[in-house]
């Protein structure tokens, strides 16, 4: 499978995400900031995977609906332009839902359990009560979710390609099976940022951990989370030689600092010793706050009209209903279920 | 879980057929004879399932297409009133395929995986390849065709009990998990007629037996058939006594016969000996054919104007489609996916 590059254009994008809590700077370095890029000269749909999200939190639905709205807030506040990208409800389009039961038939069990990320996700929640089917089927409906739109691009995670090539083996089946080139294969669209660490250093930024930074935190809020990150244990002193390598700071200011060779000497001074953390910190938060703070304020000025952001989520629904259901059309008279064609 | 009295009346109904190919014999004695009188006193739903045949018949979908005509032409000629049931096909109504996503994350693995009449079928087919996801969560797909009309009363044979349970499950989940009273549990009508066996003796009438005789044989075929069927294997001579229990054209008998007295006489007569298969047999001929016949003219004549069945299709489906959408509207407002509820 080859990944495509981040500055193709002209392609269709499907990219989205779970709509379980606010975003954080693990999203917006890892994709939204890369969304933003590629919604300039690309066809791009954003999903806000409100059904997905019930595959995991069936018995708690108020968790998702709080958040589709949070979610719509954070892309609005990173720039994502509504005009030129669709975003919308995946239950709003319930002709992602019928792709799904079609597409159902064309994977074995088997298949889905050996998903790998699938597989780790299944470990990683321990289901108390057993796993959902909805849970071991979610691939498919995401295959439902890329190929409605016949995306051509899907931005992924390393961990997210078993995904695609879930999506690949669906549409080579769909088109081999009914003889027809209906459904389009996507590629990967690696990002080549670094996964961004929690502000604890262990692993990702969840919201499970406590370790995230988000879009929607105030100046004060942000600072604090800085001033606690965890950093070199080793370096306890400013004049002890530290390590950059899995210090979470140095990781941000990768990902934030602008003047990449000013970093480039507090790293080797940082190394040598005689550069403390707070100093580091506070090259971290003269980055970090003015960009975050632009967000901020786009987000606060969103949230103060709820009504008109569900408005923007009907509308961009609206358009991406009318593209999946022409390819559920198509799909269709694929299978031979097009009983009434000329309706 | 207590049956219901195949005599009440008041209640919603779901009843319908994978439509896999034309129905027979079997069909008629075991549902669909008893579908024509429940259509009086109860609202009842007919389903065309062809969603649900594509999960073991995802690679041949000419012939889930073109069985679809046939079966409707079958539930009109046993006299299946549009008017007064509801006669649709499944796909036509992609609320049911909303739905069973949402229940599909009510449901575990596991416990699909342990549905005694799924295993059954399971071992049945044989998958080449793997078991389909699709096939694996049929019961859920059914759990959706159920409760979307709010059937209280789904006739259905003993072995598919299970499915009943799983329904009711689902429906318990339900309505607990989201604390409202939306989803009616659907309770078993059990047939009361025995099942017919196939023409040779070996279990039920199946197309893949050959051992079948179809609503839309004509008399010849018929004829052909009764005289090859199976009988007592030790009643060489007519002047031998014979065995009654298994012998599939008393079953046959004790299905079409009006007149139970000549008939429990007739079976002494063949216990005793005296009485040969072809007496027996053209007694079985004498009941059945008139009561073939009519449904055959009347099947003849609704083949002659598919165009009219088809919109007789389409119209059922509308009408089973405004009853669905107003219980999804109704399971998304519960499940608080309600974004816009002026609309």
């Amino acid at each position: 499978m080859k990944a495509m590059d981040s500055n193709s254009t002209n392609h269709v994008i499907l990219t989205g995400d779970r709509p379980t809590g606010p975003l954080h700077l693990g999203h917006y370095v890892g994709s939204l900031r890369q969304r933003e890029r590629l919604q300039h000269g690309n066809r791009q749909f954003c999903i806000i995977a409100d059904m997905q999200a019930l595959t995991d939190n069936a018995r708690n639905p108020e968790k998702i609906r709080g958040n589709v709205l949070e979610v719509a807030f954070d892309y609005l506040a990173v720039g994502l332009d509504p005009r030129i990208t669709t975003i919308f409800i995946q239950s709003l389009v319930p002709e992602l839902a019928e792709l799904t039961m079609y597409y159902l038939n064309l994977v074995t069990v088997a298949r889905l359990q050996r998903n790998p990320t699938v597989k780790e996700e299944i470990k990683l929640r321990s289901f108390s009560g057993g796993v959902p089917a909805g849970f071991l089927c979610y691939p498919v409906s995401q295959a439902a979710d890329i190929t409605a739109f016949k995306a051509d691009l899907v931005p992924v995670g390393s961990d997210q390609l078993p995904m695609i090539e879930q999506s690949t083996e669906i549409v080579r089946a769909f088109n081999r099976i009914y003889n027809r080139q209906v459904l389009v294969e996507p590629k990967p669209l690696l990002s080549s940022v670094p996964r961004l660490p929690g502000t604890d250093g262990r692993g990702k930024m969840s919201k499970s951990l406590g370790n995230a930074i988000y879009l929607g935190d105030g100046a004060d809020a942000v600072r604090d989370k800085v001033k606690k990150m965890y950093t070199d244990p080793g370096h306890l002193r400013p004049e002890d030689p530290g390590t950059v390598e899995g210090n979470p700071v140095f990781s941000y200011l990768d990902a934030f600092d602008p003047d990449q060779a000013g970093l480039e000497a507090m790293k080797a001074h940082y190394r040598e010793g005689g550069l403390g953390d707070m100093a580091v910190k506070r090259r971290l938060l003269d980055v970090l706050l003015p960009e975050l703070e632009t967000i901020r304020e786009r987000r606060r000025d969103f949230a103060r009209d709820p009504a008109q952001v569900m408005a923007m989520l009907r509308e961009g629904s609206r358009t991406a209903r009318a593209v999946a259901a022409q390819t559920l059309e198509e799909v269709r008279q694929a299978m031979r279920l097009d009983y009434f064609p000329e309706e």
